[in-house]
């Protein structure tokens, strides 16, 4: 088994929680005592987790100078799913919310993501093999955890993957600076909506798939919101239809 | 004058626009040929700014590592203004919206922070003296350019400003896991919004000043939204109101 060096509290709390991983060992900083480090290793012994005391400079070695917080789990990577086993996976179609995220590079902002989509209920998260970051150790430490909670699929083909959920009654949306403000979008359930890069957008062809595109009202100036600033906000917006 | 040495396109092109501050001069690497850098070198002259074309390596030793895209800006900080300065410049109080970012103190979530603000035309960001980030070159490029679109006042007592700000007539607001749904609230302006850092929330005596707290709905398990994530849904639910 291949198993990674992950870093950060909540991280190694939802990996422990979901257990949806195997776990190879939890490490801790000696000088770490708070009430929450005690939890965790309360709940990796529960687990049956070994659980190893080290002094911090280990654990800034291990995670390369990543902002550990005195924890360190190494796990195998994240799992994941096939489109076929996704779709296997949707309960209530009238509550779900899938998304895209086709161009997001940067590991931080693809992490954020991750961790919005979670908190806003979306449960499965596509992501363009070729147009992606990777689910590095600094994605999942922005994510802070929230890998256990959402299903990832890897696609090669963006929009053959628009075609197939179109076929399983999704509705495709876009989010795109030209597109109708969300306030006055009726959202429909079964949702797909694609997240293009900051920069770029959304593809033409993409777009073209598309059944409404919208977007988020700003003010004139600045010329967008970040990439995962603009995430967390449709999700929201999306997650009104089922709460 | 004191200066500073600020990179990015979006941060130099927002300066130069909006001519708050003055600008010493803009570096160029040589390496870059786009339309956008050629457009903003013309946009320099234009305004009497010096532009100096150098290799990379210098850009590089400027930014000290930073994600400078071939252009840097050397100017004077960004002016803050007084409590009252603020209050003078407010044109339609029942358009404004203003914020208290408390205990942010991370850089790079200000700075995302204040953008979010500019695009959701928030007009004036409070910051604690003592419970904030300070408006660093990492700060303002994360802010991309933001920083020349909204007023920023430092206080030393945040509780004294939420009195003030009561006596003319605003209604305080404050982000608090505990507060009504934010779907279900209905905000008057002028609003003053108080966001706390993401572990802790907002301080006690702080919450007692607040006429409302609010919530943004989230799905259990994780723990919740990033602050910078957090801060974008809150400033676009309140930007509702003055669209």
């Amino acid at each position: 088994m291949s198993t990674e060096i992950l870093f950060g509290i909540n991280t190694a709390e939802e990996i422990l929680n979901a257990g949806r991983r195997r776990v190879v060992r939890l490490l801790i900083s000696r000088d770490e005592k708070g009430a929450r480090v005690n939890a965790l290793s309360g709940l990796a012994r529960s687990k049956g987790v070994p659980v190893e005391f080290c002094s911090s400079n280990v654990l800034e070695k291990l995670s390369k100078g990543g902002h550990h917080q005195g924890v360190i789990i190494e796990a195998e990577p994240p799992k994941k799913l096939t489109l076929d086993d996704a779709l296997h996976l949707i309960r209530d179609p009238k509550k779900t919310i899938w998304t895209a995220l086709d161009g997001i590079t940067d590991p931080m902002n693809l992490g954020a993501i991750i961790r919005s989509a979670a908190c806003f209920g979306v449960t499965t998260v596509v992501l363009p093999e070729r147009r992606s970051a990777g689910l590095t150790p600094t994605a999942q430490k922005a994510a802070s955890g929230a890998l256990e909670r959402v299903n990832v699929v890897e696609v090669v083909n963006l929009n053959q993957t628009i075609l197939k959920l179109k076929e399983k009654g999704f509705w495709i949306y876009g989010l795109d600076m030209g597109g109708k403000p969300m306030p006055q979008v009726e959202f429909t359930l079964p949702a797909f909506i694609i997240i293009g890069s900051e920069g770029e957008g959304l593809h033409q062809k993409t777009r073209e798939h598309c059944d409404e595109m919208v977007s988020i009202p700003q003010k004139g100036g600045v010329q967008s919101l970040n990439a995962s600033n603009a995430a967390a906000v449709t999700f929201y917006e999306l997650s009104k239809k089922i709460n």
